[in-house]
């Protein structure tokens, strides 16, 4: 199989990672909740993971980096404790959308070209805006807003909450360097980890509150969670295998750099040109969109599967950017190139998207 | 090591289990995202997983099973979602304890002699009562209350919502001889499931409400969550590697029978009787608890420690039924046992905390 959907899940995983997860089936404790040697071994590794992810992403220290189940999670943390008025765009996944219609009080920052609109950004802001939610690489169409640029024009005191689920292990984010006061992560996306590994790491300045009560292993007789980070956030068992895969994942990146996929996302670009309508532009997310009027975009994708070919058709949960961009009002194909695709697999899939489309 | 930590997380798993989550790390896909044959063969799976956990634990179809990152979150979802009063007993975790005190109106109902007082349950029943939450097995003293017998005196219209992460895998729990409107489990401990592996199953005349909010694949257009299940309950991604590490876990249990640890438990108790307190009766749980004036529970555990047995001293998250057993008021040491563990462990055991007590 020709695997073009890591946007979905990532594909091939450095060896290291699957070795992690295997040792850690192998032997077993509940990190942070006994004394005895493999518990402490466990939570130590907990918390170097934690100390990784500050680190590599120019976080805020190893208390504030949280695990959750998956970037969803991280999302709704983070947008749950905000207050006021929220500004998102039509770039965001429905893992923003959903939240917010929920907790109400928010406005949308059009798209111009696909691009954001940042005269209309900057017109949203309101007295009590308390943050802008911003997807930090669209699943769509790879675009990434300047995020450093919308910094600047925005009042210091509104929060920036980076959605990274696309953006991360593809693109380097720093959080001080973009101004991020929350980065949230897919681990099973760019950066190698495997499902169940989401993470959110916030700022100094933001003091996001739990949505899941339970057990920590501390403050036994605390009938509210603890007061300090990461304890607070993290109600119940931490999912360690998870976590072992991305702390084997981000020392990858972190030693190998970041997957960018321009150059197979450029020539994927430059042949498919004169048979689709485009919506994406050559990115480093390795995103490749793209419609047809000869068939549904589902279609596609299925006639990709004949050959074996696996990409992604629809909307991508990302409903706001499709009826700004979708031409033929079908959802797009989405390609997504990742760790282990070659030019060979693109032009097999230049081969294959030819015969079915003429 | 000799590994007595099982109620934290439980220990050797059956091969099959590990097998399946490394097949799960080496071919990849997200389940009911895309259309291409691995992420429609991973959702079969999903969709067996949940068909064989509605059978084995006699639930209401495999659309009302819900796969969560840990019991806690299980729990969270089924308590956030209950309307009026809630009873909860001097059983419970944290996982339930918190919830609760986060969302109000709740009574507890106490033990008499470690045992639940079913009078004063009876008597805390109100007419805007609309559940019961309980432990179908303690986690501090393997006590597993009659719930066929508590069905019988509540109004049939109070729900019955089971807190499993003890029990599952240990006892055989039928949701609908129990009467059980929720059943909430830890994969990780007595289902041979990977950390990450909760799961919520809830009766036809249940209908729990989010937590989370995001993209499901589905209905993208909509702004709220889908209104049928599982849909409505799974926000994000799924955690593939830990729903196959149940699906193998459960049919081992179906082919294998639980693991009833009553023998060992048995013996334990035997022993250790004229050496400490102890707070625990035999059990199929393997569960055995005890303190000693001595020394306090976490200095009892640390020496154990130092002969290589893992076991756990302190308050185990449920902070009401220490105040109401422990004597020594320096929380207790628990030793669970479960599959793979020996009796020759458990004369080890006996022989390692007679030198420490005397």
């Amino acid at each position: 199989m020709i695997y073009f959907d890591h946007a979905a899940t990532g594909g091939t995983k450095p060896p290291e990672v699957t070795s992690a997860v295997v040792s850690a089936m192998q032997r077993w404790a509940n990190p942070g909740r006994s004394g005895h040697r493999l518990s402490v071994a466990f939570a130590e590794k907990v918390y170097l993971t934690r100390e990784l992810l500050s680190s590599y992403f120019d976080g805020y220290g190893a208390e504030r980096v949280i695990f959750t189940k998956n970037c969803t999670e991280a999302l709704n943390i983070a947008l749950f404790s905000l207050k006021g008025h929220v500004i998102a765009t039509e770039l965001e996944h429905n893992s923003v959308l959903r939240p917010l219609a929920k907790r109400g009080n928010y406005s949308i920052c059009p798209l111009t070209d696909g691009k954001l609109d940042l005269l209309s950004l900057r017109s949203l802001v309101r007295e009590d805006t308390s943050a802008l939610v911003i997807s930090l690489a669209s699943n769509v169409t790879g675009y990434a807003p300047d995020v450093r640029l919308i910094r600047s024009i925005l009042p210091p005191n509104v929060l920036i909450i980076g959605d990274g689920a696309q953006a991360g292990g593809h693109a380097y984010l720093s959080m001080k360097r973009l101004g991020l006061d929350a980065l949230c992560l897919a681990g099973h996306k760019g950066l190698f980890g495997i499902q169940g590994s989401g993470v959110l790491l916030f700022s100094d300045r933001f003091s996001p509150s739990p949505l899941l009560y339970g057990g920590t292993g501390t403050e036994s007789f605390n009938r509210d969670m603890p007061s300090c980070y990461p304890e607070r956030l993290e109600a119940g068992t931490l999912n360690f295998p998870a976590i072992v895969s991305l702390y084997e994942g981000v020392l990858y990146l972190k030693t190998h750099g970041v997957q960018d996929e321009s150059m197979l996302s450029k020539t994927m670009h430059e042949l498919l040109s004169p048979l689709v309508t485009l919506y994406s532009e050559p990115n480093s997310y390795g995103i490749v969109t793209f419609s047809s009027e000869k068939y549904p975009s589902e279609a596609i994708a299925a006639k990709l599967n004949e050959y074996d070919i696996a990409v992604r058709g629809g909307l991508h949960c990302a409903p706001l950017i499709h009826e700004r961009i979708d031409r033929h009002a079908g959802g797009s194909v989405r390609v997504s190139m990742g760790y282990g695709n070659t030019l060979k697999e693109v032009d097999c899939f230049y081969r294959a998207i030819k015969e079915i489309l003429t």
